[in-house]
């Protein structure tokens, strides 16, 4: 059985410098960095065997392999640092270099720069994003009922097929944050692809409620090379809905929903069965409630802090 | 005015390697770790200054000037590392070395050991806290009325008086966690003294809500020397009260308590009236319920992670 802090160790998995420098430095010195023009980066850890890998079109990149360091640098002026990194990811998918590329969705993610703009610098493919170990930002809501007998929560199952954690259990609802979107329209949309929510039950009853932030490395469950490096940021949702309210699967992305106890899904949670990253997000929806607690959970504290590391690279 | 993210740098005022390796790296520089027996340490950072100062009996006390390291091996079998510790605090004090530990408490707080254990593996004045640079604990409750007028907040004014942050406001109920002592039962404790909550009130009404923590480098508004280090974990709890429940101050500590908006809460956060931690937990208070968000604060991921720091040694 897994604790709560073996889920969150699951999901949060690259080394802090404070308290393991060693192994921090170790996997840094196995990435490079992504910087950008006008930036003052790093913006993304880029993996070695990745680095190795990736056609480089050294005409449009500025490779610098004393500092680990790679920027876009486009020579011909109709190239823009964005159009830079999208024609070398279009190689790299046409000659199959990398796995986690036959996932290409045709979405754009962004990557944000300093503090003072917020605005993105650039956009990527959201499928080469842990090929760049970029920041990704997505939104997860879990939808509960009051009910007699206690709180009740819809906890959905991904379809067998699904080749990202296949038959393993979600949240309610949650996807992935494209360049431009707004977590609260994202989780609107979301909603009803999902979950067939109507919009006007989640523009009424959605509750942001913060986020859950993590700097993950990935493993074969979650498709294409393992090892890659994913610092990740979910902005967070609650919905309390009525009994009457069902829901139902609106693509092929969920196999069934389940309305479980709380009790059912700690029993779930601590076999497994759950998404790493959806396992933290429920952690934190029952810190926040006060179903876990400081006399129940004796690694409360840490686990408050690894739900919401603060990412490497500039935030949105 | 302050942004958000201008209170939370208050607060969270140490640098983080991550993002700021020099300016981190130089602050660790003129700080010595504290080391336990038994223990793989750190569990503390003493600055400098302060070991230049402080009236070590080399019988022991084990100082090692190369590494910066400091640690309690009592030779003599009566004495253990606790004693050791609280003799220098005692003699310190005698002497008047630190205008901190004036304001010495008679209350003990913990250092906790590593992760398997949990439990803390000595003990140390509270005032001392600070000169060892350890962990602290407490607790901070917000207590608000659903009013036809929308949500108040009970928040008081400390008195003018007070040695630290004098005049300042405060949240509802705040207080320090000693050693042995519950966050649940300390709430408890704190609501009487300082807001006159009944115990059966608070019992029925408060909830944990999870924790905020930073690293905070100390001011002079903190009373004693300005630059000691106190990395800090305040369990949080939120109280929902009728409108007929007023709170009176307990003990000389609250000149009075106001039932503000949270327009008026939100005005005297950015205008600086509110002590930095107290800043802090207001924010997440905001931010868990709805209040600020993604759409209304530009900064929000980075405030959210900012107040759950993970704290630089073992937590309770």
């Amino acid at each position: 059985m897994k604790t709560g802090l073996d889920l969150v160790n699951e999901c949060d998995n690259f080394p802090y410098y404070e308290s393991d420098p060693e192994e921090y430095s170790r996997l840094r010195s196995t990435s490079w960095e992504l910087h950008l023009e006008g930036g003052s980066g790093p913006y993304g850890y880029i993996k070695q065997s990745v680095v190795e890998k990736m056609p480089w079109d050294h005409d449009a990149w500025q490779i610098d392999d004393e500092k680990k360091c790679i920027t876009p640098a486009p020579k011909r002026y109709t190239h823009t640092q964005e159009t830079v990194i999208r024609e070398t990811l279009e190689v790299a998918k046409t000659r199959d270099i990398f796995q986690i590329l036959r996932g290409w969705r045709n979405e754009l993610y962004p990557v944000h720069g300093p503090y003072s703009s917020r605005k993105p610098m650039v956009s990527m493919e959201r499928a080469g994003s842990a090929l760049f170990g970029i920041n990704t930002y997505g939104v997860h809501m879990t939808a509960y009922v009051n009910t007699p007998q206690g709180m009740k929560i819809w906890v959905p199952r991904r379809a067998r097929n699904k080749q990202t954690y296949g038959g393993m259990l979600d949240n309610t609802v949650a996807g992935g944050l494209s360049t431009g979107e707004k977590p609260f329209e994202c989780v609107v949309r979301e909603a009803a692809e999902e979950a067939s929510f109507s919009e006007q039950l989640v523009r009424s009853n959605a509750k942001p409620c913060g986020t859950v932030s993590y700097f993950h490395i990935r493993d074969a469950r979650a498709g294409g090379e393992a090892g890659l490096l994913q610092p990740e940021c979910q902005y967070v949702f609650d919905m309390e809905i009525g009994a009457e309210v069902i829901p139902k699967p609106g693509d092929n992305e969920v196999e069934e929903f389940y309305l479980w106890t709380v009790d059912e899904v700690k029993r779930a949670l601590a076999e497994g069965q759950f998404k790493p990253n959806c396992a933290a997000v429920l952690l934190d929806f029952f810190i926040r409630r006060g179903i876990l607690t400081a006399e129940n959970e004796k690694d409360y504290t840490e686990i408050v802090s690894r739900l919401h590391r603060k990412l490497p690279f500039p935030t949105s």
